[in-house]
């Protein structure tokens, strides 16, 4: 298992690319969301602060809920060309990827104040094109599901 | 023009729907983005925190983008759905909107520390189903493109 050392995916990414709102470890301001593999899927648990409300107060904001989804997603599509290149990961080495399209189900309330836990799944990488399933769970019932098409950046030489 | 007073959709919200981290006007710690009509598009102007950086420090939060895209859509997906009711606004009058799905086109970067401006059209109404595009610009350089599908609340009589 990749992260038997439990360093999570973002732990990898350059410090260049570690500024992320959603996922940046040295974004003191953002969320700082940590991704794992378990097995097959990647996996991560987040909290929400009680701020991010959607239009009434008890229902998690939904951009939020996006947001998570595209984050995780980015960090699942980086870690699967990671495993697919055999590039033994360090921090700062992870590839970097970008998000060139998002969609997501709104498919039942999330309260606001519980642990979410999401769940990724790698549906193909095809060269630098990486696509990546989401589902967004609380207290185990399926409340979003998202696909985001991530691209992997070239590097400068 | 439904505007004329100055009045933003999202001022029209009822108060228990108005906590919004987007867009509540009752959300001490959101953005609380306004969006008001220009002709038969919708339109606001926001000019989002610093620390809402996506990976690289000079670049927007592909998850603001889609948290903007989504609050923008609601939002005119209420205001154009009072329009075809000839609902006479007025505070806390405003139909209820979720989003059911979103998709969002990341087409360039979008820069941080720039006003950002969103423009919203109405695809159709069918019932309590209403489809908003969005485009999303920094500078007059078009950045993202969403789509929404958002559904009217059923109010509780």
């Amino acid at each position: 298992m990749e992260n038997e050392n439990n360093f999570a995916f973002q732990d990898y990414y350059p410090d260049d690319y570690a500024h992320c709102y959603g996922c940046g470890r040295l974004n003191e301001d953002g969320l700082q969301i940590k991704s794992y593999w378990d097995g097959d899927e990647s996996v991560c648990h987040v909290n929400p602060h009680k701020h991010y409300t959607g239009g009434m107060k008890d229902i998690l904001y939904g951009g939020l809920i996006a947001s998570l989804i595209d984050c995780h997603g980015a960090g699942t599509a980086a870690a699967a060309q990671a495993r697919e290149l055999k590039i033994n990961l360090e921090p700062g080495t992870m590839p970097r990827f970008v998000t060139a399209s998002l969609k997501v189900d709104y498919l039942a309330p999330t309260p606001v104040g519980k642990e979410i836990e999401l769940r990724g799944t790698v549906k193909s990488i095809d060269g630098r094109k990486v696509v990546v399933e989401v589902t967004l769970s609380s207290e185990n019932n399926l409340c979003a599901r998202g696909e985001g098409l991530f691209i992997q950046v070239r590097e400068k030489s």
